[in-house]
């Protein structure tokens, strides 16, 4: 039976870590980091998601500054606050909740994030720079940025290891499958026009799962001791829950655990890294500043 | 036997279809395509390569303006130039001679050329771009840009092969991985820290080598019916030869091509291509202004 990767127990870690790190950077250079969430439209998943963000800022001693504009917003009026936050002192993160309303350049506005302030690591330049070595990026984006540090935390080597990445987005496969090739893994990037994909899953000594599809990798895509990496967060009918469903990740769980040597849980694996690698770059941006 | 992908032969009729086009554009638009080339310091070897980027600017009819600063410039001299160089109406293309000296920074300097003006690609943003399906940069980089040029010009798929990649640099490996994966191939990057780097090798369907390393590749790390691109550009002592040394590729051209059935040779196959892409990106980028 493979280890659980308590992606859980390990956000609660750092989110402990980074409160410390903020009542230090209060009580020596006086300065409080502080996020500032750009919330356009009224989706209310995302609107749920920057309130969930901020409420975690809260937890940690993060000032956080909410913006919510409405669906009508022009990209004019979008460029113009990222400018005005971006020169703010008291704003060391910015974050843009995806997506943005169809008439808005989404690429452009993400673009016009100062990389110093780009704690969600969505501005292009910041995903090229994720796959060279001794050159990292300003900021890594969330999610990869917490499939690598359940890795790190766990002991898992990566260097010299074979990675396969499922699924190639801009949000999570590309960038994971990036920050993994620059800590020396060899990396494979499996997506929707691969054939024979379980050939090539076999191979993986690391596998990060980020396709969408409920669970996609069965017991026989895996070699015995494959570390696994679940991004997936799908939700599936399940008559046995009172809410008729429940959530599952891209890994059928059961199989492969019984075949890996690690493997991260749907939920409580990769999901609750997100939000604490938002608070550590904002963190990070702070503490940026102070050093000059 | 392989069939030989002939890259002096593709580039030539690249070139010509470049005439034709500035021929047209002049003719219907009254513009000139102009490329402005930077060279910093005196590196005898960047000063020949910007000579014959000049040189073929001018064959096509491309005019071409050289600047040539002392080693001693300045980081913000040479930012003010790149600033005059952006906003000049006759100048669609720019591109700086690398290296740079040490003094200088190089990342700083490729992100200040104007994204629609990089016809080298370099650009931090549009390494991160590549990557992307249907989202393409508005310029790739010349070399990596050749290597697939010379693929789909001798109508090889490349959509659901195995593609493996030899070497991670921004300036071929990393950026040709990312334009095969966002052509839909299955993307495998190897490096310096891949252990058993044949046991990939061997399942590629389309092998790019870019690792600077004399005939790595054998006959025996190679599968039947291979499509092997070679980027290599080494000199290795050759007494037969008058000069004492000749230039040879990453792949062991005589083993190889045995096996293969396609492969670019060396010289003759990756080389050319790259100035032909840096005059189809000039081209183009005058071709933008035009349509607006």
């Amino acid at each position: 039976m493979a280890k659980i990767i308590d992606g859980a127990a390990i956000a609660a870690t750092i989110r402990t870590e980074i409160k410390e790190a903020v009542l230090r950077l209060k009580a020596e250079h006086g300065v409080t980091p502080g996020l500032a969430t750009v919330l356009v439209g009224d989706n209310p998943a995302s609107a749920t998601y920057v309130r969930n963000k901020r409420k975690a800022c809260a937890e940690v001693g993060i000032a956080s500054f909410g913006y919510e504009l409405p669906a009508s917003t022009t990209q004019d009026e979008v460029m113009r606050l990222l400018q005005e936050l971006g020169s703010r002192d008291d704003v060391h993160g910015i974050l843009v909740q995806l997506p943005l309303p169809a008439h808005l350049d989404e690429q452009a506005i993400l673009a016009a994030v100062p990389l110093h302030k780009d704690v969600d690591g969505f501005n292009p330049v910041n995903l090229g720079l994720l796959g060279v070595k001794g050159r990292q990026a300003p900021f890594a984006p969330c999610t990869p940025q917490g499939c690598i540090e359940l890795l790190e935390r766990s002991d898992i080597r990566i260097a010299g290891r074979r990675a396969v990445v499922l699924g190639r987005s801009t949000i999570v496969g590309l960038p994971v499958a990036l920050m993994l090739l620059a800590r020396d893994a060899t990396v494979t990037i499996c997506h929707s026009k691969t054939p024979n994909i379980a050939s090539i899953t076999r191979t993986a000594d690391i596998l990060v799962a980020a396709i969408g599809k409920p669970r996609f990798v069965t017991g026989d895509m895996v070699k015995a001791g494959v570390v696994v990496i679940d991004v997936g967060i799908n939700r599936v009918p399940d008559a046995s829950n009172p809410s008729g469903s429940r959530v599952v990740g891209d890994v059928d769980f059961d199989e492969v655990s019984e075949e890996a040597s690690a493997i991260t849980p749907v939920p409580g694996g990769v999901g609750p890294m997100t939000i604490a690698m938002l608070l550590k770059n904002t963190l990070i941006a702070a503490q940026r500043r102070v050093m000059g």
